[in-house]
């Protein structure tokens, strides 16, 4: 996948310029081209989610016959959805740290220590950061959503079961049925996100920042829409005429699409700079820094109010019409033409690193100013996106809750789950904290995971020679100072004086250290329901899960606003020209917006996303060892706290001596260390 | 209460300098005169919430022969909390925006502006920061704790009577004896801070910043550990041996008592200069302001852990021993030794605002030397105090929870709040949410108080004259030449052209505009729980106060360590002598602290203690209206989702009304509109 998409974005800068030599580049080419790199993406995850599911759906049902029941089926498909996890955990919250640690790294030695331009290709750091947008952006998102995708399933696949066998509900006597559903509704919506794929375009041109954003987007979002309306009809036939399932399944279906939908616009409008919030925000630099950020902070917290609502309506919605399965069926729903959903997200990152490449290669203005059209429309899709990730992820997530809720009971035995039990209220309050130690984790690394590379490229420029024994690090200056002779790009070294850095080894240093600084975070995550499951039992681990979903549904949104909202403020400053602006003040409340967008980097990009993953994996994880949980409790009046708990030691050790290890001088991992600015301090004769 | 404390600070600072006449005023001195001045309102506040809640109690009591049950009795004094956290509401939400608002318009007009110092006397604002100390956090901190001291005792006591039913409860049966527990503890509680207020004393001598924080603060905690041992000793006498109650009960008490202590403790590794929390922010200052806010955030959200450990714990522990009551006694206990906390965490404004008023009475460096040590340790003590608020008030409002849900039981329906319902759960979510709303309205509303009192201070400037028709502007310019000459503070104006500001105008404002911001917080905090329980019913109401307490819980904890570590991150850098530092890379780190510190400044005296306030107030007022939802669900297959659902369109209308009008141009409370940035760039000649 992600092989795809670099590829891909390469090929997108070509497209957009490439036609310099033959017809001129057009805005619609660009589109076009990025769109399907980012379709490429879209149609492998819907495609390999489905196949892989269906496949093991297969061959585990038809083991029935040999023993298997259609609960053990259920259970089984869970492995495959644990497995979906733990792919998305990697790719969001390794690549998360990634592309942050790439970002600020280059940046920093970049912009701050060398002087050179964000995307110089000089800067050894540059590929890299490139790189993470792909990892973070495209793959981490397709991950992340790969995980909804198969995880609704399942959920759908296991409430089917369990709730066909209650009297009265509205799948009653129907498990096949609905099984059968779960799987049909994804394979309509693949059908459909083709032929939306062929309704973008757009006759718009290219004009940088000035281009008209909202028939911009209506060009990309043509291709969800019919998409959309052409999968509501197709999903009545499959529903209620093929399947004979009852019309309120439908309801629950159209429900959850239509909420995916509108917890995408209202993320746009707290994101996108044509509103209120972002332009409140840039106002705010005015009084500096501070007051953008508290600003942005209570922007983000304000844009969880319309999500939640949404999501509160379609819950109470689904559940009064089709009970928990209506819940699960209707995230399947919203994730159903998520084939074209996810070309629509994943294209922003392509248009935004086919930018930085037109930079990388000299190309002119006019390039430049349709990838910068494309940038902006990006950045919107890729906000709208972060809110319908974190939307489906939620849905999903509660999906699964009952699904483990289902799975765990016993004939003979009614486990009460009561949130007035102070044993479950605990669990809440437990899980409630789980996303905020999960955020601080991520965020914090990403500080050390970007010492590392600024430490190779301060090598570089000192020691990294040409054939003809020239550094990098004069390269650099001699650049820097024939730039201002000639003036910018007007420049170039002669070749005994021209030296390409080692891009390779800084994207070895930044996967290496991702993935080092993912270790602690991911394992507490798996943890976490193990320890509360096993130690206290299975009435802790349902509050600790439902406090999970529901605080860390919150923080993920006001963290992906607000990251989303500061981004646009500084791109709202830079629209309207205050960076180079006469007026000081002008600069100064350019400066504090750029104070904001930093902040929120590590918000949008790093933290808020991999709490999806988080709610998700936790569920995933207690779905899987529900058997496991079955045996604690044996009575109505005996619940079965405690009644296992040395099985919750094995857990419970794994994390102390984790967080022994990691928190000890040598690793340097949990430590309240800063090495960036240890670096930073020794300003010594840097190039 | 605030008139005591406000008369008081002034006393302090007397207290601290007046002896320069006579003898010389010594460090213990100053640690007396502010301590006493604390306990002044720690002990009105514990003194007159047992006494009004005991009168309350007494007197509806005496009309159970008239026909008023036990229950009746519990409903009634339900009304007397409700009472309480309105009050609680006022003084900490409107405080909290008084107290801030007045410091930023302070601040920016004075020190960014006019470029005279925070506390200069000339400046208008000034008197009103002062009193916002007073009023945001002594009479806002004991508003907040005397809601939990009330409110646990209630929840105590409801739960005494319905739990008392329950067989093989740790109460069964003994509903008087336990209901008396909930009065005796507090009154045991009250002797032993007394006790305790007398071993407070120091040997430690003034020498500001540097004074060792260890010792000092052992001197304050004395009193504390004195009166706890005290208390946990005769708690087991009036628990056991007079009351007659199961030693298990004593057990909760005591672990009551220490969950609290330890959470305090946290609190201030968290949010200490001299641990790693707070260094590691600072450090980060080397990166510029960006990383110190992330940072801090970072700090905030792991600062997290322990007291959710700890309060889960403590929860499940006293579940165990005594069921839901067990839960509730457990906070009376950490509750009832408040008089001295209290006395303890009042210190710290007291001791800031002695500083303040040393400045503007012109005392010498000694006198101000003291009051730093005192106000350094005042900055640890308020840390704590705020730690162990929020902990109690999570406590308190879990007991009014489980109150709430044992005031709807009806004979012959057994209702269930299943975790795993999708009702409840969307009652989850939607509380879990309601804590963002509420912090960001009022981080938001901060700004726009503060605008009001900047155009008055600029009027002032302007236009305010002393009897010789010298402006206040003109008198502000001479000092800042004259200092130029002769050296800060020494130098005085004649009398003809000495200008005294209109302070008080300066206070109305403040308080007119903190009380009209409010507003929305305020009723919305009234109404959720309305909406949610009228609308759709009990479960999704006691899902939303669950979501609501953990969430809640958690970003009050965030935010308010947060910016405990960033005001003292901000404070070692003053400590180091950053600010004057030769090296420019010192200044700047100081800079980016200050950016952390003005974040930070709405999160722990705004926002974070607010969140206190609303999770008791929405459980109060859920249990005070608890009777009327009765009539929700007649079976268990029945819960009586929406069943009148026509009761809650009188809140939402009220709710629809309210939000039209507030958002509307003319009031333009809630809009995006920023009132200080359209001040900040018409600078004109402001002198």
């Amino acid at each position: 996948m992600m092989v795809a998409t670099d590829g891909n974005a390469k090929t997108t800068a070509a497209a957009a310029g490439n036609k310099k030599t033959g017809k001129k580049g057009s805005l619609n080419d660009g589109l076009r081209v990025a769109f399907a790199t980012g379709a490429v993406m879209g149609f492998a995850v819907v495609g390999l989610g489905l196949t892989g599911a269906t496949l093991c759906y297969i061959v585990l049902s038809q083991n029935i016959a040999g023993g298997f029941t259609a609960a053990k089926t259920m259970q089984c498909l869970a492995g495959f959805g644990f497995g979906a996890s733990s792919i998305a955990l990697f790719a969001r919250v390794a690549g998360g740290i990634y592309t942050k640690a790439a970002d600020v790294g280059a940046d920093l030695v970049g912009k701050v220590e060398a002087g050179i331009d964000e995307d110089d290709p000089h800067n050894p750091a540059v590929i890299a950061d490139n790189v993470g947008d792909n990892v973070g952006d495209v793959a981490g998102m397709g991950a992340d959503l790969f995980e909804s995708y198969v995880g609704s399933l399942i959920a759908a696949a296991t409430l089917a079961v369990s709730q066909s066998k209650i009297e009265g509900s509205a799948i009653a006597g129907q498990a096949e049925e609905a099984v059968a559903l779960a799987f049909l509704l994804p394979a309509i919506g693949i059908g459909c996100s083709i032929v939306g794929f062929f309704f973008v375009s757009t006759k718009e041109e290219g004009k940088g920042w000035d281009v008209s954003l909202g028939a911009l987007m209506f060009a990309l979002e043509k291709g969800m829409y019919v998409a959309g309306a052409l999968f509501v009809v197709l999903a009545y036939f499959g529903t209620v005429s093929v399947l004979g399932l009852s019309i309120n399944i439908w309801y629950c279906v159209v429900l959850g699409l239509v909420a995916g939908i509108i917890i995408g616009k209202f993320t746009e409008y707290f994101t996108s700079f044509d509103f209120g919030p972002v332009i409140s925000i840039k106002d705010r630099g005015m009084t500096g820094p501070a007051t953008v950020v508290i600003q942005g902070l209570g922007v983000g917290m304000i844009s969880c109010v319309p999500p939640t609502v949404v999501l509160g309506v379609a819950i109470v919605g689904t559940a009064t019409l089709g009970g928990s399965y209506g819940v699960a069926i209707s995230a399947v729903g919203m994730l159903s033409t998520l084939g074209i959903t996810l070309a629509t997200d994943a294209y922003g990152p392509v248009a935004d690193n086919a930018g930085g490449l037109a930079e990388m290669a000299f190309l002119g203005k006019e390039v430049r100013a349709i990838t910068d059209s494309l940038d902006a429309l990006g950045n919107t899709t890729a906000a709208t996106g972060k809110g319908f990730a974190i939307g489906s992820a939620v849905l999903t997530a509660l999906s699964l809750l009952s699904a483990f809720k289902d799975s765990i009971q016993v004939d003979g035995l009614h486990r009460t789950f009561d949130v007035g039990e102070p044993i479950v209220l605990a669990g809440v309050l437990f899980g409630a904290m789980l996303p905020y130690l999960f955020a601080a984790l991520t965020m914090i690394s990403v500080g050390k995971a970007a010492a590392e590379i600024i430490t190779e490229v301060r090598e570089q420029f000192k020691s990294h020679k040409n054939a003809y024994g020239f550094t990098l690090g004069q390269c650099i200056r001699l650049y820097t100072e024939m730039y201002e002779k000639h003036g910018e790009g007007n420049w170039k070294a002669p070749v005994e004086k021209e030296v390409m850095p080692d891009s390779d080894k800084c994207v070895l240093i930044s996967t290496r250290s991702s993935v080092r600084e993912m270790i602690a975070p991911g394992t507490y995550a798996v943890l976490a329901p193990l320890i509360g499951g096993f130690l206290i039992g299975p009435r802790f681990l349902m509050g600790l899960l439902a406090g999970a979903i529901a605080s860390g549904c919150m923080l993920a949104i006001m963290m992906a606003n607000a990251g989303g909202a500061w981004d646009n403020s500084k791109k709202l400053c830079e629209k309207l020209g205050l960076k180079k602006s006469a007026n000081p003040a002008d600069r100064e409340l350019q400066k504090a917006c750029v104070v904001g967008d930093t902040v929120g980097d590590p918000f949008k990009d790093t933290s808020g996303p991999a709490l999806n993953i988080l709610i998700k994996l936790m569920s995933m994880v207690s779905l899987t060892v529900a058997p496991l949980l079955k045996s604690y409790g044996s009575a109505p009046d005996n619940q079965g706290d405690f009644e296992h708990w040395e099985y919750g030691l094995w857990p419970l050790g794994i994390f102390v001596f984790m967080t022994f290890i990691l928190s000890s001088k040598q690793v340097n991992i949990l430590t309240w260390d800063d090495p960036l600015a240890e670096m930073v301090s020794d300003k010594k004769p840097l190039l």
